[in-house]
């Protein structure tokens, strides 16, 4: 069975290092957040991962979820068990506001938490997600009434959230939703029609389930201008806070998947449901995308996630498994073979990771730090960049770390050879289950979109030019250290490569707009790669200060410079190509006519 | 369901128009093979596999093998009467030598029908191709006896073959094989031990199988050179050709596993089993790369074929499912939505797909030819060369061929967003069936190795250096015409990295074999991306060449240079990126201690 265990050293790093998390004393929230807290956060918290949650992966993924005749859903063997674990201990209320029970701790130690949990075991942490993306939608466009009645119960766990957006016919196109909304006398509305994939739809975790509906009001714009948001709760709920009767809502089936099959993806029939309107009319993808951004790095995080647990057994296996020897000469010429970790192409794969998941680590926590900046820092300016920078990074850190975060799990794979595709290894789930995050959320293609179409155009491209400077500045800098100059130097070659992408962008996507469509899945992984580099610069550089102090954990920082240089090596030369196939436009992606992708016999 | 046709148009033009295999009709087997008999071949067996296979193929996955407590598996419903009918048809006899009951035909047309029978069924595809395999080595290096005893009835597939390398501690590195042959008074070996991941290695689709095992002599040398090939029976067979009784051979287990689930694969139990040597004692290994070299070129064929399939339900997906609006303006104003073949960045992954698989059936028939020439061609220079030329791009075939295959199959079902993840699209199957293929038969780092460590050493470099010749000729020859000059031109850059490659591990790989290690999957990468590249000047050439002659196919040879177009422009600018990734060496990819892996919490 695979094994895991929280990078709770590397995320300390990040935190406290990098990001420095505790200069940030001053402002709400962060001032519970001392380094004591952080540290037993980090430490309990992974350790419950890796104890609790962790064993329960492969049986859950092997048992799946069953539904019953009368339409209820039971999760894996454990689960129930694991998940009062969960609730009791608080994991899930870290971030979530003191004003409804929560903790009130910043994003970036609840982030920092979530990779945890989804290594340990993605499909259980993917009920406690869902419910955050509730509870976001519902602190944001709630009605103070809405949130006194579900928030406390939704962040303490007893109650738990879902999305409801894709319907049949209707995924990434949302003015496509045909569920309607018939308002009743009373002041709620009536909900009909039908949702698919909807994870977490229906289970036997909580005593409640509140789902978040997107469905369309009579007479409403047949776009996506014509959606509204309605909070649906499975159990209506009683004047004292107590579950009362069934709502019309119901499981029609599960579906069977090629992954994360411990979590309950539902068809859910609305049949006259009794729903409230959560925020304006017609208004209700303004709400969604509150939950989406959320949920889209959380997403993000679940490629890292799936590559560090494939990673960590990887190279236990590495370690363990003897075959042929080192191509220098026998590295142990007593035994019959060397393990495998001799051989320099299972080390390129082991470094790849390596690099791979380091960086994403600190792309996803800082990411987590600008959430918190958004909301928390002292001025408008300062919230207003923070929320800017976040919104350019949130499709690259979903796009790209999901791409790369399912390419790392297969590799890792690899490693095992054979062994790699048996079942029992674990480790072609953790191929599956990185799988889907590529997809949900927004596919990678609509991430790519979101970043090029209006995310690189936001505020007069304000936000994307900030990103420039803050590379381009941290490269200059760098430059004058012997160590960081090579990192710095090729950075920042890198970056070039972006800014010129950038501007072919510029001067062809107005005139032709499936330029930029066919070149926007490139220009997402130029952005992730030298977003990545920069991560791996700020790393160096804290590193290369920590080894001139004398460190106690000296090898731990020579390690970081090592991996920084493997990261320029072998990462960086992509964003050369992709530039290149970008330029290259649209036109030999859109020459042929439908009909010749046809095969003919 | 997904569904599957047979790409018969695009295998005509490869063996047809640009491998002109009719020019060949002077040596043995080719003269059968009229343009006639080459229709048929491809048409009917096209057909047979779009009937007959391809709609158990989701069936098969689903239901999967079962063993039963007497140790007998039995293959998913349907899987018997589609295998008799796939025997009466003959379809596994056709590049078989009609001494022992086949057709004599070219290996090119057998390949033709591989590629088909494994998009339609790559699980059932795999019991013939082990047959194939085993029925190699009988013809390379078995006894007169032997191959009259065993040969006519595996050809007829009354009698089906396997492969018996791997052990449990045991896989890449065949010295350590602990399989022993005793010596019998009868002159057979007595055999024991246990033999894991053989495919096929039990089933209900034959009355007897044939098991090709390595195993040790009593005192044979601690290594690769002191193994030996056995012939090992399911069942003794009588004088008369009469199936006897059952051998000590017995099936311990079936795997659970991530695909090919309609493939038994099987931990083989030898209890004394009666066994015959092929060939020499402790000349295992050289018989055995001769059913290897055979198998990866199947292999890589998988790697194509799953990329073909997953490609022809993408494209139906494409233009059935609507989303959104073309960027350009609604392609379909009437309806509310235009199907999302309309999105550049759908298009953009149907035509990698497209230049992928065309490009890849080109070098796969190419290939195929050359296994014929190296058997067949008419003076012993050119079967040398032939013989040389196929032994550098088997492993090509093999390692970038199914990278690139799995990547394609993937990003097929990412046309299909949600539903992709969905068992009952098939679109994830295609993914987890085509996961294999980079896996065995040598999982593609060893693939990359010996194309690095020993074929291009080969003979000094002759291979290699006569595949430069050819590609350089083959462009300069090209960019004398207007329209082939850019692809020519591009080509020859592709070509000058790879050259550059080769130049740097001349240079650095003798004195750290490392360095070689490092870059050697990056190199097989490189020269995937210009073995396409050359397959796709030829077919830009035939298909210019035929536009200018006015034929009655215009759209077919018009839609070539488009999708030749696409490949120059984004597919080659990766072989400069590769080549940098090589060029860094090995000194940050070895850097780490091997404690430096691990995890610290």
């Amino acid at each position: 069975m695979p094994s895991y265990t929280a990078p709770a050293r590397d995320t300390r790093f990040v935190v406290n290092e990098v990001l420095d998390v505790a200069s940030y004393g001053n402002l709400p929230g962060f001032e519970s957040a001392t380094p004591d807290i952080i540290d037993t956060v980090i430490g309990e918290g992974g350790r419950f991962c890796a104890e609790v949650l962790a064993p329960l992966n492969l049986s859950g993924d092997e048992q799946g979820c069953t539904r019953h005749a009368d339409g209820s859903v039971t999760t894996p063997d454990g689960f129930k068990d694991a998940y009062k674990q969960f609730c009791e201990a608080g994991w899930g209320t870290l971030a979530q506001p003191e004003q409804f029970g929560g903790q009130g701790m910043p994003h970036v130690l609840g982030f920092a938490l979530e990779e945890f949990i989804s290594s340990a075991n993605q499909a259980f942490g993917m009920y406690p997600g869902l419910t955050n993306g509730a509870v976001s939608a519902l602190l944001a466009k709630g009605s103070p009434e809405q949130q006194e009645k579900y928030l406390p119960k939704m962040i303490s766990g007893e109650w738990s959230g879902t999305m409801n957006l894709t319907e049949p016919q209707c995924g990434t196109d949302l003015g496509l939703i045909r569920t309607k909304a018939e308002p009743q006398a009373d002041g709620s509305y009536a909900i009909t029609g039908t949702k698919i994939f909807i994870s977490a739809g229906e289970h036997d975790l909580t005593d409640n389930i509140i789902h978040l509906v997107l469905a369309k009001l009579p007479g409403a714009p047949d776009s996506t201008k014509g959606i509204s948001l309605f909070v649906v709760p499975k159990f209506l709920v009683n004047d004292d806070g107590s579950v009362g009767e069934r709502n019309g809502v119901s499981c029609g089936s599960i579906e069977e998947k090629m992954g994360i099959h411990a979590n309950a993806t539902c068809v859910l029939n609305y049949d006259e449901a009794k729903g409230w309107l959560v925020g304006e009319e017609n208004k209700g993808l303004a709400a969604m995308f509150i939950m989406m951004n959320a949920a889209r790095l959380g997403v993000g995080i679940q490629g890292l996630s799936q590559a560090e647990v494939a990673y960590q057994n990887a190279v236990a296996y590495a370690k363990d498994r003897r075959q042929g020897r080192a191509l220098t000469g026998p590295a142990d010429p007593e035994a019959k073979a060397d393990p495998i970790i001799v051989h320099p192409d299972v080390r390129r794969m082991l470094m790849d990771a390596k690099a791979f998941t380091e960086g994403m680590r600190a792309l996803c926590l800082w990411g987590a730090l600008l959430v918190d900046l958004s909301h928390k820092a002292s001025t408008e300016e300062e919230r207003a960049e923070a929320d800017a920078m976040i919104g350019l990074l949130t499709p690259v850190i979903k796009g790209y770390g999901t791409d790369k975060g399912y390419a790392v799990a297969t590799d890792m794979q690899q490693v095992f050879g054979g062994h790699g595709y048996i079942r029992e290894w674990g480790m072609e789930q953790f191929v599956r289950d990185a799988r889907i995050a590529q997809i949900y959320e927004g596919t990678n293609g609509v991430q790519a979109m979101d970043l090029c179409g209006r995310k690189l155009a936001y505020k007069g491209g304000a936000a994307i030019q900030a990103f420039f400077k803050m590379v381009g500045d941290e490269c200059s800098a760098a430059k004058s250290d012997e160590t960081l100059a090579p990192l710095a130097e090729k950075l920042e070659k890198a970056l070039g490569e972006q800014q010129a992408a950038t501007m072919w962008f510029m001067q062809n996507a107005m005139k032709n707009p499936d330029d930029l469509g066919a070149g926007a899945h490139d220009y997402m992984h130029i952005m992730g790669i030298v977003s990545l580099g920069l991560m791996w610069l700020r790393m160096a550089k804290v590193a290369q200060a920590k080894l001139a102090s004398a460190p106690d954990d000296k090898a731990f920082y020579e390690t970081k410079l090592a991996t920084a240089r493997y990261y320029i090596e072998r990462f960086l030369p992509d964003a050369g190509a992709l530039r290149r196939k970008l330029e290259a436009g649209s036109e030999a992606v859109m020459a042929l006519n439908e009909d010749a992708f046809d095969t003919a016999a």
